[in-house]
């Protein structure tokens, strides 16, 4: 099974067109600017010296290098000289300063030469990976291979360094994520011996605990050190090293035909989507090791759910693709986009959540007067810049390529995973989408290939759909047979739906989330006033669905909320007030100022003069 | 207006008079042996050396005084040589050990004699405060005054220090005690000046915060410091020093008729109660700082609420009621010690909770496997001792003087605030009351004196109630006029009360406690099974009232839970089902065993088959 890549599919309408025009006019700039600012396009110079402000950080690399990504992505529609130059110029820092050996690296090579590849929690071999992403990246679009061929240089490097001469002081990285990046670089260079490299890697984590260092505070899991990947079970850990690693382990296990690390993999998809994730697609309960806790625990307030944590479930849902359609990835590639991923970032594309929490009560966080400490909870307006800004760039270059999630083919079945208004002509397959989804759940799709059959997910929150012609379900997917020039009209229907957790997850007792067809919603004070929290909703409730500038529709109901009452505690009545209630897509929570949130609302209770029988 | 001390009223049977049973026989002699074991005992003889360990900490004296005082006001009503001998022993070793001034703290005696009343946090003037307590008890109870008198010398220097020669470090205590324990010396004495010195903390507190030496990390709120008493609105900073102080403040006021500085504490006193207090009547809503936060903001599960609040809450509501009796104060006094206070003390006597949440749910706690930093949440289960032990002894002092709640008098009037099966017999006032309150409603009360009225506490909690006489109602209190030799029958209706929190208190929205009388009630999984979160009530629900082991009655009613699904999130419907609910009062909670634990339960929401309206 193979993807239509991105630079071969143009987005044409709809909510990703808008998305898209803003992350290459204004996120692109607005990341390089801040980028440059905080010295981080400095570093790549590598003439910091000891006692200098601005020290290279351990990880500025991999923010660079996902910038020079999004912005190779960026340049396969849109001419911008601008941004070629300062591509070509990072490019030419990286050449310049990369060692005989080939090895890069702005921190190490300023700082402290002596101590390379001694620290396992140093990043090395993350920022490695990411400069490697951007340099294919870079060739795939501009056909220019010098940063490709220097990273080769550096991959080489790092298989001597590791595999052939075994003298690193770690076995595997801290952060993986060299492992994907290896097998895009094999993609792209067709040597077998990357794709070795990154199945070494997965291969040996969990196998040397003993001689690894850990950061205080931290352990094996966090490291993703715990156990060899085919023995693991839950998912666990820091989140994004986890998806990470777990990326690298489905192209392996793909690549190889390694069932039991399938295996492996589709354990951890499992347990993710049926226990640890939230309904947003956002994974990480704490903040404590950005990491997974246990089946169930999903904290609203203080979830973590770090924007490149939703972001890299979705690659790796993507993955597990490959090993036959199956609606199940692709219906959390979906859930993860259009909600936990697309909350990174503001509407106007310039400033971004790093934690993407599901409930924001702005007036109850760090309010104690006795004390300079703080509670920790998550900040609740989008900034522009982090310390450590892994998330900005990675929106940039995932919403650049999001096209690449929409099909995938084998011998026999072109496979449509997502749905947005596009075309695409490449593999011999054309195929142009006209729709609005999700603003509606109607899509026209037009194909002509020599290819047998087109299989359309159904996506699994759908109950009822249309498609006008016959069609065999297998997996969430309706096959249809091809004729070689076809239009195919699917509709899914695509009700307002309110959703219960699992009543494990304590958190949400008594509450209900809002949904239409992908979209999480959420309600704001800024709409809806203060204490959103006593805010209840029938489940039986008709909704309005109108249009707005938030992209897509936001709903309109009627709610209900307990009447003021001057007293702490009385003797509870039935004296609730009907309000009316605007509910808004959660990623578009927070953009217009500091608000209460919750996605979470009680579920209507006993009120008098109701009868809530059914 | 004048108490009736605890020592002339003897508690003859009900809850109070098992609890004060097995106060006196497991609770004293328990931390006792924790005390001595930690080796605060043998601090008082002043022999540790620089470099030996355990040395005497800063707060131990304290821990010891309350010790002290506790085990002087259960040799009223018990003879226990050992007890007298620990007392006179440790009563040895302070006045051998005071210096040539009667200072003495066991932590600088031996440490940092140099230091003396150079760090206003380092709580000397708080231990003082409690061995003075402690001198007044023992005195009071036994007639013997060595320890008194030492304790006035040492007094006498605290006043020549801070208040003559101004020449300590700082001008108040950052743990304020010594207010309110000066006013007992001064009781005890006749000596006036000691109240003045009194007087002159409580007018110093606030005026001079630049010279002050605060804590890292917290502030001047935190010390009591923030501003002059009279100037202040709201409850704030570290609860215990917030609440002994406004103890001290209250007896000022009353002393010397000082009216602003009373409204200034029945400001401090609505605050809390109208909207800082926990149900139970614990206070404390982080433990960051130990403190209150803001309006509204009572977090159930990382409640802070440490029994020595509750406790000296119920001291402060009780000394307000100095200024005239009013239900609302002794209503406070009775919801602390029937809940947040006494949940401080296993049923058995021999384990504490320095904190006292309102929810547990130990599964989900600290469960992150990639780090070795943990969330805080409070234990889950008492403990024998602690570092900082200040709740064990004044649990201790508290129940064996529980009776000291029960009356005062004017030249007109016996107050009733607290109805206890018990007799008393001083002042020219005898009284019995026989009654098994709060395990039901019913009190009959004979009175022999010379008062023109006796006045009854009608529960602010109860809705209807009869006495057997002629009654007026003012502030609260039934007015009955005697006839010399009266025999009263109250009967106050107590059925099981379903309370609601304003909706404000984001934290209980859609939820419910359950009262009956002044006892708050909770489920644990232990009885109920898990998921307790998960679990509705409906507020018109009937309740069996059931005697039980726990000392007062046990609820059972029909509750709602959510059936298992496989899912973690699935389309909301109905599908419930009803289970037995038990409530224990919530002072038993933890007492079988670890168990999630619920105040507030969810209220019903929308079932099948079941009408709602009312």
């Amino acid at each position: 099974m193979q993807n239509i890549g991105f630079s071969d599919i143009k987005i044409t309408g709809g909510y990703w067109k808008t998305r898209q025009e803003i992350n290459s006019s204004v996120t692109i700039k607005s990341v390089y600017e801040r980028f440059r600012e905080t010295h981080r396009f400095d570093a790549l110079r590598c003439e910091w010296k000891d006692g200098e402000p601005d020290m290279p950080h351990i990880f500025w690399d991999s923010d660079v290098a996902k910038w020079m990504e999004g912005a190779a992505y960026i340049l396969n529609s849109k001419n911008d000289e601008t941004i070629a130059e300062i591509i070509e110029d990072a490019i030419d820092c990286i050449i310049e300063n990369s060692d005989e050996n080939g090895y890069f690296n702005s921190h190490y090579l300023v700082t402290e030469q002596e101590n390379r590849f001694r620290n396992r929690d140093c990043h090395e071999l993350y920022c490695a990976g990411h400069l490697f992403e951007a340099a294919v990246a870079y060739y795939e679009i501009t056909g220019k291979d010098r940063f490709l061929k220097a990273m080769c240089k550096y991959a080489d490097y790092i298989e001597k360094v590791f595999k052939t001469d075994k003298n690193a002081a770690f076995t595997t990285p801290g952060h993986p994520e060299i492992e994907l990046a290896l097998m895009k670089l094999y993609k792209a260079t067709g040597e077998k011996h990357y794709a070795d490299l990154a199945k070494y890697f997965i291969d040996e984590h969990g196998k040397h605990t003993e001689e690894q260092n850990y950061i205080e505070s931290f352990n094996e899991y966090y490291n993703q050190d715990e156990m060899p990947i085919k023995d693991r079970e839950t998912a666990e850990g820091h989140c994004v090293r986890a998806l990470y690693l777990m990326c690298g382990a489905a192209d392996v296990a793909y690549e190889y035909s390694d069932d039991e690390l399938k295996k492996a993999c589709e354990r951890f998809f499992d347990n993710i989507v049926n226990k640890r994730m939230y309904i947003t697609g956002g994974v990480g309960s704490t903040y404590i090791g950005e990491s997974f806790t246990i089946d169930y625990d999903l904290p609203n307030r203080t979830a973590y759910t770090e924007t490149c944590a939703a972001i890299s479930l979705a690659m790796f849902a993507n993955r597990m693709l490959k090993f036959g359609a199956d609606s199940k990835y692709a219906d959390i590639v979906e859930k993860a986009i259009y909600n936990g991923v697309m909350s990174g970032v503001s509407l106007d594309g310039k400033s971004f959540f790093y934690e993407n929490p599901l409930e924001i009560d702005p007036e109850f966080n760090n309010v104690n007067t006795s004390t300079k400490q703080k509670e920790r909870f998550p900040i609740t307006q989008r900034l522009e810049v982090f310390e450590c800004s892994c998330c900005p760039p990675n929106i940039l270059r995932f919403v650049a390529s999001i096209a690449g999630f929409l099909y995938s083919f084998d011998d026999e079945t072109v496979y449509v995973h997502q749905y947005m208004d596009s075309e695409t002509n490449a593999n011999g397959i054309k195929i142009t989408q006209k729709t609005e989804y999700p603003a509606n759940g109607k899509i026209i799709v037009r194909c002509e290939s020599d290819k047998k059959k087109i299989a359309f997910r159904i996506p699994g929150w759908c109950k009822a759909f249309t498609v006008n012609r016959n069609y065999v379900i297998k997996n969430g997917y309706a096959y249809v047979v091809l004729n070689g020039e076809d239009k195919i009209e699917l509709e899914f229907d695509m009700p307002v739906r309110i959703i219960a957790a699992n009543r494990r997850v304590h958190e949400n007792a008594g509450r209900v989330a809002i949904m239409r067809g992908p979209v999480v919603y959420c309600a704001e004070s800024v709409d809806n006033g203060a204490d959103l929290k006593s805010v209840s909703i029938d489940i039986n409730a008709e909704f309005e669905v109108n249009d707005s500038e938030l992209l897509l529709p936001v709903l309109k109901t009627k709610a209900y909320r307990p009447k003021e009452n001057e007293n702490l505690y009385y003797e509870a009545g039935y004296d609730y007030e009907e309000i009316p209630l605007t509910l808004i897509p959660y990623y578009a929570f927070a953009n217009r100022g500091e608000s209460e949130m919750q996605v979470w609302l009680l579920r209507k209770q006993q009120i008098r003069g109701l009868c809530n029988k059914t």
